[in-house]
């Protein structure tokens, strides 16, 4: 149960936007321009960032939920999303990814955390402006979105089966208003 | 100097913005939907919520920014702003504006911080769902942008002097594309 009444059974994040539409509507954009976006990072590393940062900031609702929107784009390689949210240095990812979780974890800190040195390590890696910009920005969002979540103490669903189908309405739709408005199948109002 | 060539000499999130402006849009919309609002809380209090938050995050350029902008609300009253940046309990504003910062100070240490004695707490002082809803997400939101701005070392103009122009237009216009497009005079590059 959220600590206020949002007049919904939605879960997580979904059951605040649709108690707040008017924020909801610029959040989903912000998450649409910053986690479907195709130049530079992929949807899928873009998807593991925010996972990563969403598992530091123990968001069990959004780690969860965006690790599986990153696993579809993954083919189903749960394993390998669960081994950059836990312990990325030791996952099968480039070291590009590397160096921009790096940036993302120190973001998640706090933004003074981040160094000259972190960014010139990413960019040796051969990471542009935009691949940075964009690596803060995820990271610096899912800090907010994680806060939206737990700091409300929206409804989380503990039972892991019901994120997949959610996931993939994102994977194939975006972030768009269908999140928070609208009937659902009540075997997706989770 | 930012991380980052942002291509563009405007100050703090204002030359990241017009360095991503599909990524702006959204933002400046939040804002407007946060900051804007009139229902409920006062401007006021949410331009005080933002500059705590951004004061705890010791977002220099945050805070003070929307400590001017509370100040034009508050009728130039900088040290009522002033207090409430630093030590809220011992400032001249209402027990629920106290009982709320409460709040947004749990949610700028992490969502998981914030207790259902805090929420309650809250209505006891008369704060009502979308207020302490609101409360949440500016905390949460300033916890996105101080990240950005700091995480990416936009130019953070030391002189003071320069941040009441800036303030004077948001107060005006919002958060509109006016923040980090067009032409601005030289005396507002800031």
């Amino acid at each position: 149960m959220p600590y206020i009444n949002v007049n919904n059974d939605f879960a997580g994040i979904r059951g605040l936007m649709a108690f707040s539409p008017e924020t909801a509507e610029p959040m989903g954009e912000l998450a649409n321009a910053l986690l479907k976006e195709t130049e530079g990072l992929s949807p899928a590393e873009r998807e593991l960032i925010a996972t990563h940062v969403s598992y530091l900031n123990e968001c069990f609702y959004c780690h969860n939920s965006h690790g599986e929107i990153a696993c579809i784009y993954l083919n189903g390689d749960r394993e390998l999303v669960d081994n950059v949210r836990k312990d990325y240095q030791h996952a099968n990812i480039s070291n590009k990814l590397k160096s921009l979780l790096n940036i993302a974890a120190k973001v998640q800190q706090g933004g003074k955390f981040v160094t000259t040195e972190d960014v010139e390590a990413a960019r040796k890696q051969g990471a542009t402006d935009k691949d940075i910009h964009d690596t803060v920005l995820i990271a610096a969002a899912f800090c907010m979105f994680n806060r939206y979540v737990d700091g409300l103490g929206a409804t989380t669903p503990t039972d892991l089966s019901t994120y997949p189908p959610r996931a993939q309405q994102v994977a194939e739709r975006g972030y768009g208003k269908h999140i928070f408005s609208g009937a659902q199948p009540a075997a997706q109002k989770v």
